[in-house]
């Protein structure tokens, strides 16, 4: 997802394979368990996003799980951390072999996620937006019981997930390649005037949208959970760490905290990958030992405001144990 | 002061134009009021250690003060900020003038602080150290009524002194400057140790050493005000911000609030500086907006542990008008 203009403002690539896999069987992706590999990335928010709806959703065993590694070469997403740097399912060393079968001569970018037909070894699709809806409500025939409605009210979900993308999700990419000062200038204050409003928002509420955990919450959580990390210092939107805002920081805690959030995240890959491969911000390439994330366990005191995590449904288990990640040290 | 290695651990080059002013009449360069212009900068830690003696000694008089700006070209430290971009008492465009004055062919790095006699226009000394004793010692003479003693415990002063220097005052520079991974991991832990440290050493007492302000304080503090301005994104010194940390932050905000302190501060030189100068680290030159300073101002209880800031001695008055920095925003 990442590439940057020669100058001013930084404008995000449309996506290369925007398919739908959808429940009809005629469909050109219809829904079918076992048959997609999703392809994520630890680092990624925007991946994120649907390996945090597939854990709450139970999909674990529908749709298994690739990761790329955090580094890349020039040919981008890689899968370094597999044995022999090939993804044991899909056979290739490098995403772009995927999106090259479904799109041959493929010259957009390659991303993550993207959700690969394992049969043909085509992406199928790499609409992170479109994905999390669809497993949602295109694969409810395979959701674990208990899995949450996260879409209650899917306006008002879109509503102010709109604002959530354009000034927080995009908007620490647009801080951190901004080509000039004033690019900037603008994407900062557009983040922290987003920032302050949904700080306010949930200062007496525990969840963006209604009383539960709903997809309006992962958007925004894949980027306050890499803020510090990642976006603070790399990507300059320093105004304040996401430790020193009391409401975010103790509303990020709950849900890392939450079943289905923590547990999909790695610190120390989303830092290799940041600092890593963005060589036109950190041409040394050097990743910084900091910031000490311990605090992410600590009591978040959010139960007090009320609430129902899941909703009428429960928590998913823990994750798979080849889909674990390291524990915070 | 700033340059750094082709690769590994980042050296300190050795001073140009180590000479010492004092007060032997037939001295090289003998105290004499009026006859030296300091020339600083706000943006510098080095020059802020002299600038912050001579304020709380009261040497404003005796000693003027140029104010070299906070952008380089390659011909480093320049007096931008002046009308016609001139230091209106040397009559020099760039500070390197006044070191080829001195030592014809000057090729060492151009460093502020530097003491320049004004008549023949020639640096006298860029010694730091050597200077912020001297003006404690040497110029004694000149020093205001009710000027502090800085030195009461000079063995003790230089011996903890030592340790801020490599680890803190340098080595946030070995932080950023870092040529590999290790070298970075080595300063990152030595910073962090001795922050640790200084810490639980300032956890019951005011000061560093006895119970007044010394010079101790006066070296640690020219590093903790420009942390999260400056090195603790641009250098990533990142396991925590400044204003994490309860007992340094209180007791660089006391400092803050003192005359003599937080009166030489400008953040935004701070910040142009270090962003806009080491290209090498950030080719962008974008200059962050954040961190929010207001916190600078906030109470900070360390009135509560006792101590007497100026001894036997009172603080100093207002800055002269025409040395006045910006308030804080």
């Amino acid at each position: 997802m990442e590439r940057e203009q020669g100058s001013g403002e930084f404008v995000r690539e449309p996506l290369g394979v925007a398919g739908r896999i959808t429940a009809e069987e005629s469909a050109p992706w219809p829904v079918a368990p076992g048959r997609y590999r999703l392809v994520g990335a630890r680092a990624c928010p925007w991946a994120n996003r649907v390996i945090i709806t597939r854990r709450l959703l139970g999909l674990e065993d529908a749709i298994s799980l690739g990761i790329a590694g955090p580094l890349h070469d020039e040919r981008s997403w890689r899968f370094h951390l597999d044995p022999g740097n090939v993804d044991p399912v899909l056979g290739i060393e490098y995403l772009r072999e995927a999106y090259e079968k479904a799109v041959p001569g493929y010259d957009d970018g390659v991303t993550v996620p993207a959700m690969v037909d394992v049969a043909s070894g085509k992406v199928a699709t790499n609409d992170y937006a479109a994905l999390e809806r669809d497993l949602s409500t295109e694969w409810r025939e395979f959701h674990r019981d208990g899995a949450p409605d996260l879409w209650p009210d899917a306006g008002e979900i879109d509503r102010i997930g709109e604002g959530i993308f354009d000034d927080v999700n995009n908007g620490v990419y647009k801080c951190g390649f901004a080509g000039t000062q004033d690019a900037y200038d603008r994407a900062y204050r557009a983040l922290w005037d987003r920032l302050d409003a949904l700080s306010g928002h949930l200062s007496d509420r525990r969840y963006l949208v209604g009383d539960t955990i709903t997809q309006a919450d992962i958007r925004l959580w894949v980027t306050l959970v890499r803020f510090d990390a990642a976006y603070h210092g790399h990507f300059k939107a320093n105004r304040h760490k996401l430790t020193e805002l009391p409401v975010l920081w103790a509303y990020a805690r709950d849900l890392f905290q939450t079943p289905g959030f923590g547990d999909t995240i790695d610190f120390e890959q989303v830092k290799q990958h940041y600092y890593g491969v963005h060589t036109s911000i950190n041409p040394t390439g050097i990743v910084p030992d900091g910031p000490d994330p311990s605090g992410w366990l600590t009591p978040h005191g959010r139960d007090e405001l009320g609430g129902r995590p899941f909703g009428d449904g429960t928590p998913p288990g823990p994750p798979p144990g080849n889909e674990r990640v390291p524990p915070l040290t």
